[in-house]
Parts: C-alpha cells; structure tokens; sequence
C-alpha cells in the first residue's frame, strides 16, 4: 500500500494518455476541459487503493477507476446545467464556456465513453463492472431529481433526505471501491463489505458538507460559509432544526427558508443560532459520527492484512477531519 | 418469419411489460410517456426480424431490441431540447410538458436504462452488445454534433453530410440488425453484413427523407412540404445543388438560405425549381437508388435461407418505396 499521493501520480499519469484529440472538436473539447479542472480525484483513488488492499494490480484498476471519475464529469456538466451554476473549481462550467446544447451533449458521450472504459476487462468482469455502475448511474440520477424535487417540497423527512444524498453521493462512492474490489478479484461478501464502506463514508463526507457550509472555517472553506442557507438549501441541519424547534421557532425558519426572508439581515447569523440552539448542530455532528463509525465497522470484517485496514481507515479519518 | 406486424406487436407486447412504476415519478413518467408515442418502431422491429432470419428465438431478441428503443427515444428527448422542437409525432415534446431539466434527467436515465437491457444475457453476449451499443451511441452523438456544426457553416461537403447522417440515423439501423444477429449467435462475417445491409438502408432512407420533404406528397406525408426549404437546411439536395449550379444560381440558393431569405415569397417554390433545375433533385434519387442497390447486395452475401434474404428485401423496398 502506498501513500494517497502515489495513486493520484498514478490515475493522473493515466489520465494524460486518455487525451487523444478527437472530432468534433466541439464535443470532445469540452470532455477535455471538465477533466483537467483538478479534483482531488477521491472516487479513481478509491478505486486503485481498493485494488491494492487485495493486493491485486493497480495497473488492472485504472480503466475502471477512470471510468468512475468519468462518470461523476459528466454528472457534473449536467447538474451545472440543471442548478445554473457559472462557476465550477472557480473556472466557467461547460455550459456557460461552450452552450446549453454543448452542455448536454458533451454529457452523454461522457456517460457513454465511461461505459467503454469496462470494454479491456475479460468478459464476466465486464459484466459485473457495468452491471454495478448501470445500477449506481441510475441511482445518481435518482438522487438529482429528489434533490430537484425537495426544492418546491416543504414536507421533506430525514429518512428521505438521507436517500436522496445516499443516491446523489455516497452510492458511487461504495461503486468505486467496489469495482477496485471486483478488479482485484475479492470474495462477493469483501466486494459488498466494500460498498458499504464506501456508502456510509459517503454519507458521512455528505453530511459533513452540510455541517462545514454553516459552521466551517471562512479561512479555509473553499466556498462561502452560509451558502446553503443563502439558498434556502433544506439540509440535514435545516430538517433536523425543524424537527427539534418549538412551532414559534419552526415558523421563523420556515420564513427564513422562504423567499420572503431572503434579504432578511442577518439571516446566516441567526439560521445559525438557531441551528445550534435546537440542537441541530450537535444532531449532525452525531449523524456524521455514526456513518463513519458503521464505516469503519464494516471495514473492520473485510479479509484484508491488518495493515490494509488501518491506511483505508486512516484515509477515512483523515477526510472525517478536514474542516475544509 | 413472421409478417411485420407480428413483430411489431411482440415488440409491443414486450413494451408493456417494461411499464413498472418507479420512483421518482417525475424521472420516470416523461420515459413512459415518450415510450408511449408510438412510432412505427422500426429499429427493435429489425432486430426481431434478424434474430429470426437466422432461426434464432425472437423472445431472446427482445430486450436488445427494447434497448436500441429505449435508446432511440433518449436521443429524441435530448435532441428535441437542442432544437427546441415544440412537438414530437404530434404531441408535446418532455422538456415542453415538462422542463428543460426533466428533459436532460430523463434522458440520462433512459441511456441507462438501455444499457441495463442487456444484463439478461451472458457475459459474452453482454460485452459484445454492450461495445456496438456504445460505439453505436457515442456515434450518435458525433452525429449530432456535426448536425449542429453544419448549421453554422458554409462549406460543408458532400462526404462530411453523408458522415453525418451516417452516424446520426443510419449507424443505429445497422446496429439494431447487428444485434439480431449476434443475439441469433450468427457468424461475425454475418453479423458484420446484416450491420452493412442496416447501415446502407439507413442511409438511402435519411437521404429519401430529404428528398421528401421537398418533393413528397402533401396529401400524405407527415410533416409540411418544404420545411426543410423554410429552415434552410443543408441537405444533400442543397448541397448537390450548389455543386451543379452555375455561379449566378448558388448566388441565389446561398441568398435563399441566410436569414435575409427567410421571408422570401415563394421561397419553396423557387428551391425546389433550383433543385430540380440543376439536376440535385435527380442526383439524390440516383443517390438513394444506390444506397438501396449496396443494401440489397450485401443482403445476397448473408448465409441465411433465400426465403428470408426476400423477406428483408421486401421489408427494405416497402420502406423505400414509401412517398410518406
């Protein structure tokens, strides 16, 4: 097992070769520039560091790995389209460098060119590679539209939010490892231990997004502090300020949270104070601690060197820790 | 082998069966809905009808058949939104009933799903439909792409639109058959030629299309006549009649086709003059004739029984003896 870093040099080196200039230019050029936006590459690192746990060839795993960072670019082009969003890693997204039209194109071939990323792979790999990320895909665009949906909802549970982030966020975090697994040729019962490692890792990390909005470090958080709460984003925090609050404090959060109350003075500062006075705050904080906890659980039972679990748990800890 | 229509209404049938409702409604209600326009399902009836060319089992044929379908259709709903067309066979288009992001959500999830037909069958099959799928799709696209290039260039060429309506139409026609034959366990010679055959026919048929909507019945085709004129579409009649006009009549086509020859009166009238005139309009029977010819050619190579070899040429000459 090697140090985070090798497996990043290692997808990016690869990522380098899968640059062959293709036509239309207007369609491949905007597949170009999404992917050399940066990234911390997370999801392909997963996938290799998986491998690598069972001692498997990390070699094998690129074309997969690849495939899962791949799919989230393209998930990426198309949710900018759908939220409007100008920027993305500070640089222009696809749609507003190029046009909507460019926009969803360049998206679908991006989905289709993940699937033949699987096509070097033997053939019941292959199946069992494009059965799993047929699945997770799907379950992505679940999640995108419950996320849409809980939009113009004021009746959203938790037990559905959690879904929607599980299917927006954390299933393909559970496929990217899983396919490191299948790679490596790893037990059916380690390749699921996997997922669900990466799952609840997945939701943790969500949820901890959720928390670092509100209450992360201006210094070092990428984005602005309270940009949830500038949208009326009904997070984790929101949901469970509701559930806990007195009807009179319900009504002002709902009335922050409408459109009413956006130019509302104050409003970061007081959905804050709220958010920790209901004890939201510390709900969340517990939340983000069981997933990752569950995590770790399951990793605890995969047949893998002691050694291996410690740098997959190390890995988690570390992303658990960030307050940025 | 079996009349059309029996295909069509095991296709049909099968079709039914694939109507479970899912959750989120508002992903998979516009899949159902565009599902349900009808069409003559042409492209999974080809692929019924090759299975069972090579005494194969139509039931086997049917969810690869279902999958060029499902495919077929997502590229509508997303191609719709590039052009913003209003309605589709007469109804209105999903980002029309719906919204732009539905539009591009479901169409996702659609290309998906198509993906996920295939699971059925056995790892090879798998792979091996998988790949043309994905070739075929990511084909498609440059199809659109370079659709949309032309429209903002002057110099298209004879070959590069030929390219284009290869990949956007007729490249699918070749894979659906392709399909049929690989499903039916055919020999890869003859795989490849029912691919040729589909993929010559599905050429003649874009170009019969063209020559149509200039030249068809308005008593009994579909759309109205000279639309194509209206929107100053470079079809092969176009292009074949610059190539033959004298300097003095491309002056004029040219002139007819930019955005001040929009409101010309008489505008389809004096085109179509042009086009038959300089001789495009003949070019482009020759054109469709020979497209057939290569077909049917390709047709006599294939090693199935001389009955069924007459039943696909039938089936190819009703489809190009159509004036609708």
């Amino acid at each position: 097992m090697k140090a985070i870093e090798t497996y990043q040099k290692q997808f990016l080196a690869f990522l380098e070769t899968y640059k062959e200039e293709r036509e239309p230019k207007n369609l491949y050029e905007p597949i170009a520039y999404i992917l050399n936006l940066g990234g911390k590459r997370l999801r392909p690192v997963l996938t290799l560091m998986t491998t690598d746990c069972f001692d498997g060839d990390t070699h094998q795993a690129l074309d997969a790995a690849l495939a899962v960072e791949v799919f989230h670019n393209f998930s990426l082009i198309h949710d900018d389209i759908m939220d409007a969003a100008p920027l993305r890693r500070g640089h222009q997204t696809v749609h507003e460098k190029w046009d909507l039209n460019t926009g969803i194109l360049s998206g679908d071939a991006m989905l289709i060119m993940a699937y033949q990323l699987f096509e070097n792979y033997q053939p019941e790999t292959f199946q069992k590679l494009a059965k799993l990320f047929s699945q997770t895909a799907l379950e992505v665009c679940e999640g995108q539209q419950y996320d849409i949906d809980f939009e113009t909802r004021s009746d959203v549970s938790i037990s559905e939010y959690l879904k929607m982030i599980e299917y927006k966020t954390a299933v393909l975090v559970g496929a990217a490892m899983k396919m490191g697994a299948i790679v490596a040729n790893a037990s059916t019962e380690d390749q699921n231990r996997c997922y669900e490692f990466g799952r609840n890792l997945g939701i943790a990390f969500q949820l901890q997004d959720d928390y670092l909005d509100a209450f992360g470090n201006p210094e070092t958080f990428g984005k602005q502090v309270g940009g949830d709460i500038l949208e009326n984003k009904k997070t984790y925090l929101y949901l469970k300020a509701l559930e806990f609050s007195s009807e009179k404090d319900q009504r002002q959060l709902k009335q922050l949270f409408s459109n009413d109350g956006s130019d509302f003075k104050d409003k970061i500062q007081i959905v804050k104070e709220l958010f920790i006075a209901s004890g939201a705050a510390e709900a969340t904080k517990k939340a983000i601690t069981s997933y990752t906890k569950k995590a770790f659980e399951v990793l605890q039972a995969i047949t893998i060197a002691d050694k291996n679990k410690q740098i997959l748990q190390d890995f988690g800890t570390q992303l658990m820790t960030r307050d940025v």
